[in-house]
């Protein structure tokens, strides 16, 4: 589950498109919120705003910390703040992610600002959920 | 499955905690991710956030609108629009639901900011996904 998230933002990282394809799913409902923006739904519409993203020479390059996975059956959602390298947070994430074939697949993308007065008061605990994308 | 984000809107509008505390999953992981801040996790500090804003005196009154339903088997996510009555939305949300004990409950919510630059091309249409929570 969380290899599955670790390989979105890793997608993200290296502008990899085709990685970017095979994550998403092919049967259950798509849809992506990026910051900012109104819905995309539709995996063809979702992916196409994907490699409009990754293809833009000013992408940003975002690191994941304080994931959290939640569980639901066949389901998910994760939690998590999004943000360049060694830097706060600046963007708060929801991944939702289905069982198909056997693999965790994403559906559902949201992210959104992060206010700089709404900073985790802790540093992410290794006990808890550590996870860095790289 | 909409009855029970439409309820959601209507305890939001209504401030009415009860009927929100019986939204929320009881056994299903919650958490809530409000504009701007960062995730609140956890079935009774989401209901304190929500008890919260739901008290005070400037709480928002929403209405939602452009609902679509994404069912997952016994999961679904909804994504929609968040506003004033009558006014272009502001916000764009997805809420998580999951069949507990039959009936569909809340286990996450996110809203964030929508830019005025992208609101949606054309007005609802009643026959895509008609909804006003009132």
């Amino acid at each position: 589950m969380k290899a599955a998230n670790e390989a979105f933002y890793r997608a993200f990282r290296d502008r990899d498109v085709a990685a970017m394809e095979r994550l998403w799913a092919e049967r259950a409902p798509v849809a992506c919120m990026h910051p900012g923006m109104t819905v995309v739904v539709g995996r063809a519409e979702v992916l196409r705003s994907w490699r409009g993203l990754l293809g833009h020479p000013q992408a940003p390059s975002l690191a994941c910390s304080h994931v959290r996975v939640h569980v639901l059956g066949s389901s998910a959602y994760v939690t998590c703040l999004e943000g360049n390298e060694g830097q706060p947070p600046k963007l708060i994430a929801t991944n939702v992610f289905t069982l198909e074939d056997g693999r965790w697949r994403l559906v559902h993308h949201q992210a959104g600002p992060l206010s700089p007065s709404s900073q985790p008061t802790e540093p992410e605990a290794p006990s808890e959920d550590p996870y860095r994308f790289n």
